[in-house]
């Protein structure tokens, strides 16, 4: 096909996690003269305490911004959740009617994805979703897959998630395994990262980056009632090991309210404990990376413990439910909910050290292939449920 | 499983074409003993011009209604859709928290009814969805996929949507074929419907029930952008037969409102042509059934022409995209938006008359048999990908 | 002051009868060097069935439109004009922060304009406000007075508002008595209408526009819960005059849907009465100000009927309690809801004919006194009580 | 009157401060044999970081709760807050839909206040308002006044305010001076403080309550852009005394994010001065009431400066324009925001010490006052300009 006016494409930031992954996508899109970027920001990504880089950096790209929308809801549990979506959702619609692109571009399993997804279907927009089919527990889990049942066009980062998407009823001509956009980030950045710097960041006391740490990142899991005591049990095993700790605050989902309140009760009341821990709401994206490859074991349920980590070979232990079935490579180890399990994991890690990089979820230029795709496939609104034979 | 508490279910009723498909179940919910039953109502139902009959038969029923929530954004296009969309959920999300159900009923393919199930899943409650897996046209055909995506507990109405419900990766346990609620409404009716009653309807002219006439409902397809133009070629066609018709206005979704205008253009410009015509939002579940027992065609893209009438032995010409690939029973001919096409498919029928009744649909006591499982299942909310061996 | 950067100015437009009236105010700040202006289209304006003639108005203007919001929700009762004016202040919130304006303008007080106001001054913006301090019932009579406790700007459009808003403790050195846009934009107009073209719009019989006709004009009361009956008091009371009538749809505030009802229902049920009228949901603003200037006298409880009328010179009967204790000239005569006294008083106006101009809310200029306040005046945020001496 | 059923009266509470002032009232009304009432909560009020105590209190009271709405928008800023105030007035209206009451009772200047009050305005509720006519800085002095001219049924706390109430138009007949809730509330509170219960609340290090200490109430000025610099020219001053503090936290209104910010960064990087202070978001209504009995000074903007020190003879250094204008007795020097002139003011005051109890505010019975009003007085809902003979 060829298309004679710009496409225009409209690319829905919510948090700072997606604007990391997407980088290198939105900056080629951004640069192609066949397309009109427009980004629009919302959720955590505008709240100063946590992203005032990514901001800046998102300014100084010179992108176009359609729209900043405050709709994060305090609360941080399962009403402000949803009462986030469906603002998210209400005023994403009034931006996408006016900036009426071709495509919307939605990302992930994340709850204000799935509302951006709603809203862009009932606008008649061919949506674009990337990292469908991947298992994972938590309400991740339905969020992604209801997202690709609305979407049109599907990157995925597998050959499992590829057969999924397809089991779902999904066109194959549609279905592009083009690898993982984290995956492809994580293996270009060549970034360090300082003890000094990552003292800049955060509170508490210093990590020396130089020897073995650990880091943590544990996010609620909005389907279980009790992430207070999983996360008690993952400081409980931690505090047993003479390492110093980069902990990570959780994501604002439900549950992260009394998340964050254990960690600030973990501060004031184990200052011994605590004495060699820093905790962190944010590093810029390519520390993170660097940060990934000088730990000694990431302990927590976080989906880059699983991707980044499997092509960076770090040793990594996962609690518990919240990447539940998700595919993982060797340098994973699996735990539930217990002091001892996830003790008995991080010894075993911390023995076997680093691990040879897997490309499970890697294809070199992910961006570009996806830029391939949304400057030159059909587009089209109606979907039909393509009958596996 | 034995339960030793009431199970709350809340049931959304957010259209008139709901409350009577669904009053056999909400009524035996209502008596059961272990069951505490809250009505939600939300959208046109509660607009005093579509549903003053059924409102008044809802409070006569002695009903909880937790909520009346007037969302519906006028506009009759794609940016009101979503935005009623967005704002039912917003409001649904309160009415959830404070009842706090274990169970939400979702039904069918509608957009507002996708929006709840996001809101309900966010909340974290189960979500029992009732017609999964049909294939239709219009957005429809991606909302009611993704509602399955979202949904923990599948009343199907066929074999086929078994199938594909199963293939999306739903367990197997938790995906009932009960038959559907329309199809054992329309098989319990017995009321009739005289010309008297039909002329207390609507607006224009008196049509003679007991001679034969023609039924058309066409509603928008959100996908397209032509409606007034596939109205009109409706129109033409059937402004050929010498035969009175009744005319149903369109159900309010994105492009209700040039259909309306188009219909009132009819009406002022077209006065021969609609002499023998008359327009009708509404008449009671009821004689709605005994209308599509009376009528010689029923002629647009109604899915009462699929269901119910494949029951009924009605014989249907059904026009264009919007039920497009659904199971349907030999009562229907197919036919495209074209004004020759429509008229021989019209033609056939009404030399065919009346077709045996299917039982495509239809299984006896389908009401009571979503009782007995809402009753008696255990309830669960973290969904797992079940794979197709 | 001498301004170095532009001022930019905010006008958000929420009915068409709003931008008829501010159409010379809107053309002047547009073109003036000093001024960057933004129209916010919301509300009825942008509901085809209404406004259509007044959109593509705007769009050839070459205006700047930074909003085009659909937040009018559906019911016509006071629920949803409460939800209306919520969510057009929370969609206008995201506009204004966008657009950064130096001052916002608020004209009037119909409901969504103080809506407008609270989130204006909750962004910290410049108010003006023309039209405050008159008085009325209905709502309206707090809205308009609300409104003038948020503005910073006053522009009132005779000397009895002025006092009456620095009673209400404003600061004289920002209330200017500049005469009313309406009156000034009805001594402009030299249009005339024509039957043809009065027969274009709206539906029912034909009005000869050059023998004598009355005009109808009654909006609902919000805070009366009789706008049906007290409707229907006009209606008789007109029907015994042997008078063609136009008559004009409501407009969409609490108790529309009733008394659109009702007017449904005379023309359905009582066609001898309507055969002499033609009913009109709106025509261009300057054809309206032609018909005011050719009918023999208008009837209902406009604000047209005080305002333009006074300076038109046409004689009105104001029925009830809408323009309770507004300034009128001798050109009102006021009644009751009572058959007799709207008879009487229409007799006696049809007796006496046209009166002298009166110069109540006139002054030449209106609209250009605005653009000069509104060029030069120093811009201030934080209110002080301005205590009578 | 005689009132034949019970007067059902909505009681919108939205902050815990709120609650605090209101709850003398609050049982009396709940105790009432002739009053329905019904509490909604909403706003930082059901954000357990804040509020924990106060939500249990309400729930031991035994109060009728008609919704517990989650409506704080993330942020801290003007856009948070105007949305904040758009959403509470959506989700007020369904429940003042759903709960019908006959009154709203609104309070004070908080803007979310004024929101609710236009909501119930425009559902055609009598507005009873607590406290109108008082004059304050920041954006609260508008919101006052606008709420006025919304209001029914006057409280004001002082002849100054009543003076000012009726000449904005309001009528004699509903303008009640009962004295300050806040006030009879301090008046009655015999509750002590000690230094381990302080020591309690908070973070930072512990507050000897028997030796002379300081407290710090300083809020975001909403109308000012320099929140953080005037909180860092109070630091500066008040680091030169050797006294302990007590240092409340900002409430969540525009600014309160880099107020909030601005403590955090002295509290990592001023640690010799912040070794005397405690940071304390809140304390039980009575032992705050204590704690202002026993503190040395009160330095801030704090309402409760103005109004319970009145009572208590708390010495108070009432910094910048947040109380501009506001009646105060001779407990109170105000100064602008200049180091000096704030650390000269507080040494005044603690030269000076207790002062005598003044009356200005106080009224005994405040409560019992208005409970007899609401319970005896005309309702009605056409509001009239009362123009000031």
């Amino acid at each position: 096909m060829s298309t004679t006016r710009k496409r225009r494409i409209c690319f829905p930031i919510t948090s700072r996690a997606y604007y990391g992954r997407s980088q290198l996508l939105i900056r080629k899109l951004h640069h192609h003269p066949g397309i009109d970027l427009e980004l629009m920001l919302g959720g955590s990504i505008l709240l100063d305490k946590y992203s005032r880089h990514v901001a800046d950096d998102i300014k100084e790209g010179g992108f176009t911004i359609s729209a900043s929308l405050f709709n994060v809801i305090e609360g941080g549990n399962h009403v402000a959740m949803a009462k986030t979506a469906c603002l998210t959702a209400l005023e994403v619609t009034n931006t996408l009617y006016t900036a009426d692109p071709d495509v919307v571009v939605v990302c992930g399993d994340r709850f204000e994805q799935l509302a951006i997804a709603m809203a862009a279907a009932y606008l008649n927009k061919t949506i674009a979703h990337i990292e469908g089919g991947d298992l994972t527990g938590s309400i991740d889990e339905s969020v992604r897959h209801a997202i690709t049942k609305l979407a049109h066009i599907h990157f995925v980062t597998n050959d499992d998630a590829k057969r999924r998407v397809l089991t779902m009823g999904e066109n194959p001509a549609y279905v592009f395994n083009t690898g993982s956009l984290d995956v492809e980030r994580a293996s270009c950045v060549d970034a360090d990262i300082t003890t000094e710097e990552l003292s800049g960041y955060g509170v508490g006391h210093d990590v020396d980056v130089t020897t073995p740490f650990l880091t943590v990142i544990q996010h609620p899991v909005t389907t279980e009632s009790s992430n207070r005591q999983h996360l008690e049990t993952t400081f409980r095993a931690l505090a047993t090991f003479d390492l110093p700790i980069v902990w990570f605050w959780p994501n604002p989902d439900a549950g992260t309210g009394e998340m964050a309140e254990t960690l600030r009760h973990f501060r004031e009341h184990h200052e011994a404990a605590t004495e060699r821990m820093r905790f962190i709401t944010n590093v810029p994206a390519d520390q993170f990376i660097a940060l990934l490859k000088r730990t000694a074991c990431v302990v927590g349920n976080s989906s880059a413990g699983i991707k980044e980590c499997s092509f960076l070979g770090t040793p990594v232990v996962d609690v518990g439910g919240r990447q539940q079935g998700r595919l993982s490579a060797e340098n994973v180890i699996r735990t539930g909910y217990d002091v001892d399990g996830v003790r008995a994991a991080v010894k075993q890690q911390l023995a076997h050290g680093r691990y040879a990089p897997s490309h499970l979820y890697f294809k070199p230029n992910a961006s570009q292939s996806m830029v391939d795709v949304l400057t030159s496939v059909e587009l089209y609104t109606q979907k039909r449920f393509h009958e596996v034979p």
